[in-house]
């Protein structure tokens, strides 16, 4: 049996640890700096929480790093001081290389949900994909096993290919909620609810389950109708990003093949 | 019982029409001048087709427009010659003011159903925000009364809010979209399936469903993480385009309140 100790009790330490949980692979330990968040956490999964470095238990099988990007490295050589040279150690993260785990560890992974988590969402986890890889063969057998205990779509992606789905998924994540919140503040700006926006959502997300996005594209830029798209700089002036935002976007739609 | 002459099968013209027929109001007559088009849509509603303008019936008690945003002020002009004067005309477009029609017509107003459409796919009709106004009381009552019959929200929105609408739905939708695009790039670019971000991206908008946009931003710029925007633009390096709006994504990002 696995003995899993997960260090971090964030939106995704929170939602991992739940899921092993639920799916019979209960963390022995879960670590968080701060107590009431790993005795949170480890209560509601039956482990034990603890919040000193030393206290980490040394005969895990498998250490999850769910920390944020920049504590990655530094708290992985901590770790190493405590540990056995032998442990092996993933991170979850999408913007860090794997690499920073190997000034400290021989045995290490990544373990990446490709998913934006919140603490009070539930998430369906059959449905992620789960992004693995690792150097040593039995740890990547490991991690493979592990991941579709978890979820029906697990990958073997590479660092180089984890870094492109990371920016990839900052462009339809990060930047599709920021055009979201544009459209919530335009609207706010003149006493309409959003939720006459919500339906148009929703069919923009259905409609690129059946074809590419390109294939989809609508709208003034795509028509290149210069006018519509002038009065609607007016009606932004407001808004001096947002009117950029629009330029940029617009031209961005323009240089797409009709 | 409404005597509806539809003019125009294209998109919203066709999803309209069925959806009238569907409710057991039925057009008289559909009329586009591409005939088979006309032809096409008419025999699916059991209304008449008709591809002159001088056939266009005269005692229809609601003419709608639903054809492109440029051609409805000429077309209103060429109708008016042939149409009674007391005729009551209304287009379907979000981005043009009710009052080209005025011109020609004294009875006139707005019927716009707030949503992406596209011939092939099917529509959820009874979501979506039918936005009217007529100046006259009697013929926004009609226009009232027809909208809750084809959908369950029906909004009187003026000519001024339809195109701040407009403008908004331009970013959630067309722009949205063009980043679903720019992220099935990027991938493709590296032989990943744009799969791997659906469930991210169907994520992105359940969240704004229970809370505003911008308190659900995350991501590189949302935290200020000059390294990973930095990491993000020289991976883009290919892309200059996708560069320019990452940048200028970021610092619209980066100008909202923590």
């Amino acid at each position: 049996m696995e003995k899993i100790v997960l260090i971090g009790a964030g939106n995704v330490g929170y939602h991992l640890g739940k899921r092993l949980f639920e799916k019979g692979l209960r963390p022995i330990q879960v670590f968080s700096r701060t107590p009431s968040k790993a005795i949170q956490l480890a209560e509601s999964i039956e482990a034990d929480p603890c919040s000193c470095l030393v206290d980490i238990r040394r005969d895990g099988t498998l250490y999850i790093l769910a920390v944020s990007d920049d504590a990655i490295e530094p708290l992985s050589e901590k770790l190493s001081l405590h540990l056995p040279a032998n442990a092996l150690i993933v991170h979850t993260s999408g913007a860090t290389p794997s690499t920073v785990l190997a000034n400290s560890f021989s045995h290490y992974g990544v373990f990446y949900p490709l998913q934006t988590f919140s603490v009070n969402r539930p998430v369906n986890f059959d449905q992620i994909p789960i992004c693995i890889d690792a150097p040593h063969k039995r740890d990547f057998e490991k991690l493979w096993g592990l991941g579709h205990v978890i979820s029906s779509s697990v990958h073997r992606i590479t660092d180089e290919q984890r870094a492109v789905l990371h920016v990839a998924a900052v462009f339809v994540n990060n930047f599709t909620n920021y055009l979201f919140g544009i459209g919530y503040d335009i609207l706010k700006n003149h006493q309409l609810p959003f939720a006459l926006l919500q339906p148009l959502i929703t069919e923009t997300v259905a409609k690129i389950k059946t074809a590419a996005p390109q294939e989809m594209q609508t709208g003034p830029a795509a028509r290149r109708d210069k006018e519509t798209i002038n009065r609607h700089l007016k009606l932004l002036h407001e808004f001096p990003t947002f009117q950029t935002i629009y330029r940029q976007m617009s031209q961005g739609i323009e240089t797409l093949k009709k």
